[in-house]
């Protein structure tokens, strides 16, 4: 599905490093994009303010003049990552929830998949996990109260139909684009029956078609408790084409699917909505590496390649995925957390030099 | 900590083998205690029943009769698996969440140890999951509403300063039987600040110890991000050593353990309290191989070995623990989820052999 409308001119993309390594890596971005020429419309980079440490300058992690920038000026944007405070910090909220929520970008999209030439060392992932970005926990609700046998806290746990049924759709027009169309629902209804119930339901009746042999129409739907979803994930991650997950199931099991490419620093994702999109390493901001150069930029670089295919520049994302995976497959030019020697910046000159 | 008192004359043990493949391992994990002859009190073993089949048959998965029987009649208990209905059931509640409230098991602990000769084939092992076992998202609050935009529905998460106190108490006094004396946090605080604040803090102060460069007296702690935390298990396992964890984090974490060392069929775990203590192998019932005499023997019987330990029979057992060590060591009768090609009662009688 894409955002594309009649040509643009130019392109306006809010950017937001944030944090830590967010902000080696949002340049890396930039260079991918700006390599693309007229493949894309001019790209124009709208510095904005947004993380943990502007919080401790500002007193505010997401300053209203970035939603509204982004919401009035921009045609989409980039996010770097954000640190979180080592102790609780009073008015602090995390501003990626935050934007995920204000700009309703409902759906969190994050790709996994392997580049290999040897499918014996690394096994053979491909997979896109489907998150629902606006509720679940992070609807955040938290009450506390102190009672003779001290502190209860409370946090309520959202799950909607709407919520569920959008990114259920979402799911299955992301299965139809791919050779497996594959779609595993990942729940804990046998604890939470209602709540959980409620999601995979939803999910399930939203192909509207009549179930014949566990297919629906071109599409196969399978369930998996998240638990042991994310055993199978280690043991046989080859089951996986499309996982579509409430929003905290979602963080996790994406995590758990980076960690079967190899790094972190190679999974992308984008924010998206019905009218924006945001792309998004899913890497968080690493302050024990951060200023050293020594970040892997490919994730940012594979999330704006996400976030121009949103758009409808399929052939812009192609350049600069293809250019990835042929610095992957090299395995010359490479950051430590591949096992490489590479900096940072030597990593984005190697892939803008393939684009 | 042991709850063994003055000399026993028997040993009394519910068992509840409940569904699926629990009717398979739970006569495993007797005939491993029967194997120990006088190194334990004569056993007894008290038939009891639970489980999904059971309710679809008396339209209750856990009748009082059993509650009562293992609070007035039962020393210890082992409990198999339970089956997940797979549509919505009115009326049908997981048992095994609601024994381990009503008999207040609150801590439930899950060893994953790699036994392996050669550690470059097999990634060294060896964490112990402490998962906090009565609350979170498992006091299964839930309601639903019906709105205009359709149902709506909310999951109360619980966390109290007893309960992460009493784990986290739980957490230390194991750190402090293990050669690291390490512990890892299990939060994701960066979102439910609140509840997981309070989680984090609250395990934080258990040691009533001054922090001094990161080590509390003995005992060092750490924290991780729930989603981080999988991934890093799954990259360098070696760093954890005991991890402290609420209930639904726990819950995930200790299967992407098991991922770790080869089988899910290999993890044990127990549901202690202050008062009575449930050996539960970490497995499901596995109903697409229940029946078949193939289902991994080995968690059950490691859980008796663990129930025996916390009731105080270190030395019976140390002898089912070594056994199990010794046969999955020399990998001649192993069930096919380890790759090999026996049943279930011949790896029972290759351990019993050696006990
Ligand atoms: C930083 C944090 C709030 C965020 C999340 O939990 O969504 C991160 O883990 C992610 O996956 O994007
Ligand atoms: C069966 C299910 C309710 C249970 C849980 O979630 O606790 C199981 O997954 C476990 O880990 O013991």
């Amino acid at each position: 599905r894409s955002m594309a409308t009649a040509a643009r001119s130019s392109l306006k993309i809010g950017m937001l490093p944030a944090d830590g390594i967010g902000r080696e890596v949002l340049p890396a971005a930039r260079a991918a994009i700006l390599a693309l020429g007229s493949s894309v419309p001019k790209p124009e980079f709208i510095d904005l303010m947004a993380g943990f440490e502007y919080f401790t300058r500002s007193g505010t992690a997401l300053p209203d003049e970035t939603v509204d920038a982004l919401k009035n000026e921009c045609d989409c944007a980039l996010f770097g990552a954000v640190s979180s405070p080592s102790k609780k910090v009073i008015g602090y909220s995390s501003p990626i929830v935050a934007l995920r929520k204000k700009l309703d970008l409902y759906a969190n999209i994050r790709p996994v998949k392997s580049v290999s030439v040897d499918p014996a060392v690394n096994p053979v992932v491909d997979l896109v996990v489907i998150r629902e970005n606006t509720e679940c926990l992070y609807v955040k609700q938290e009450t506390q109260v102190v009672t003779e046998n001290g502190k209860e806290a409370r946090a309520t746990r959202l799950i909607t139909e709407r919520a569920s049924r959008r990114i259920g759709d979402m799911a299955f027009r992301t299965a139809l684009t791919r050779p497996r169309k594959h779609v595993t629902i990942i729940h804990k209804s046998n604890v939470l029956s209602i709540t959980d119930g409620l999601f995979r339901e939803t999910v399930r009746s939203v192909p509207g078609l009549p179930e014949v042999n566990g297919r629906y129409g071109d599409i196969t739907i399978a369930e998996q408790l998240v638990d042991s979803a994310v055993y199978r994930l280690f043991r046989e991650p080859e089951i996986y084409d499309v996982m579509v997950a409430p929003n905290l199931y979602g963080d996790i099991i994406s995590d758990a699917a980076a960690a079967l490419v190899g790094s972190l620093g190679l999974v992308p994702s984008v924010n998206a909505g019905d009218s924006f999109v945001m792309g998004e390493p899913v890497h968080g901001s690493a302050p024990d590496i951060a200023g050293q150069n020594i970040a892997n930029p490919l994730a940012a670089m594979r999330s704006a390649a996400l976030m121009l295919r949103h758009l409808g520049y399929g052939e812009g994302a192609d350049r600069i995925e293809n250019a990835v995976d042929v610095v992957i497959r090299e395995g010359k030019v490479l950051t430590p957390d591949l096992g490489g020697k590479s900096k940072t910046s030597e990593v984005v000159d190697e892939v803008v030099k393939r684009i």
